[in-house]
């Protein structure tokens, strides 16, 4: 299976390929930054971004597109242009009838080093870990693509939406369970808490 | 001059098509909603749209496209989707080489009736007078997209955005120019204001 993560973004839009096997067996396929120049008007901005992710979606033909979820209590003077980059990888995947998942953060971080509080250094080894990397692929800044995609495939096998029956879990299973309802709660309450 | 204006949503996308000629004379061309499914997931959704959008586009072959600027400090409930459905207009725009213009409710208000902080009624009732109609066009909600369009079309020729020279400037223009500095001083203090 074939996963491509998307750390969404207007002028560097992070784009990681990984493919998962059996038995948590992952490896590395690609990573790169779709960009666009910060000078030119935002429609062809967007065009750019949307561009770029076609292109990746046409070659590595993934079956899941892994969406870091954007929040509206991010960054007052990115988010809107990182909600909608986020908007153009799901509507290319879309367009291709690829399924998309949406990840928090907190949920790509505790799905990689178990803790959903990790640093950044940490995911970073953990992804090269996984990966069987030897050092950091570049650009670095898309190793959150990457982290995005390796959540996708690691997540516990039906993991439960926050409010869905708890019983009969393994322990991964419950602390994700745990973790997506604390992410629930936070939307609910307005609280990024991030 | 063909322009198509944009009241974007997630759930409903006001479009509203005008045709201006010579002297300010406006005429009615089209109105109507592209709507998306709240219960479905949220990347077919923006397909939803994104193919409302493209068929308006095609069907009409505008000059301009006109989409009120989305604010982050806008409805925290809805200003991820609105931002997301203005960045499908702007691509689906920008796909047909159709030049694209952000234009804030202030201004659309300011062009209409000739204050930047007229009531709704009043900014539906110049739309109506503008463009000659005995009645407002249904569905009713999608007015605002008219007056884009409308704003669009009337804007004073050169507009100026906030610190360019002021100079010979009719009244209009002046006007213009003023409640374009007030909007960019807002954006700057990260106070939307209206």
């Amino acid at each position: 299976m074939i996963i491509l993560g998307v750390d969404p973004g207007l002028t560097r839009c992070g784009v990681g390929v990984v493919e998962a096997g059996g038995s948590r067996r992952l490896s590395f396929i690609h990573v790169d930054v779709v960009r666009s120049d910060p000078h030119i008007s935002q429609d062809l901005r967007l065009l750019a971004i949307y561009n770029g992710l076609s292109e990746k979606l046409e070659r590595f033909a993934p079956d899941a597109v892994s969406i870091e979820r954007v929040f509206a209590q991010d960054n007052r003077n990115t988010v809107l242009g990182t909600a909608q980059a986020a908007g153009l990888a799901m509507l290319a995947a879309a367009q291709r009838g690829i399924p998309v998942a949406l990840h928090t953060p907190t949920e790509a971080k505790l799905a990689i080093t178990g803790n959903g509080k990790a640093q950044k250094v940490q995911v970073e080894r953990m992804v090269m870990r996984f990966l069987n990397l030897n050092e950091m692929p570049t650009p670095a800044d898309a190793a959150d693509a990457l982290a995005l995609a390796i959540c996708h495939a690691l997540r516990p096998a039906g993991a439960l939406q926050g409010g869905e029956r708890e019983e009969h879990l393994t322990a991964a299973q419950r602390q994700w369970a745990l973790a997506a309802q604390r992410t629930k709660r936070r939307r609910i309450n307005g609280d990024r808490g991030m």
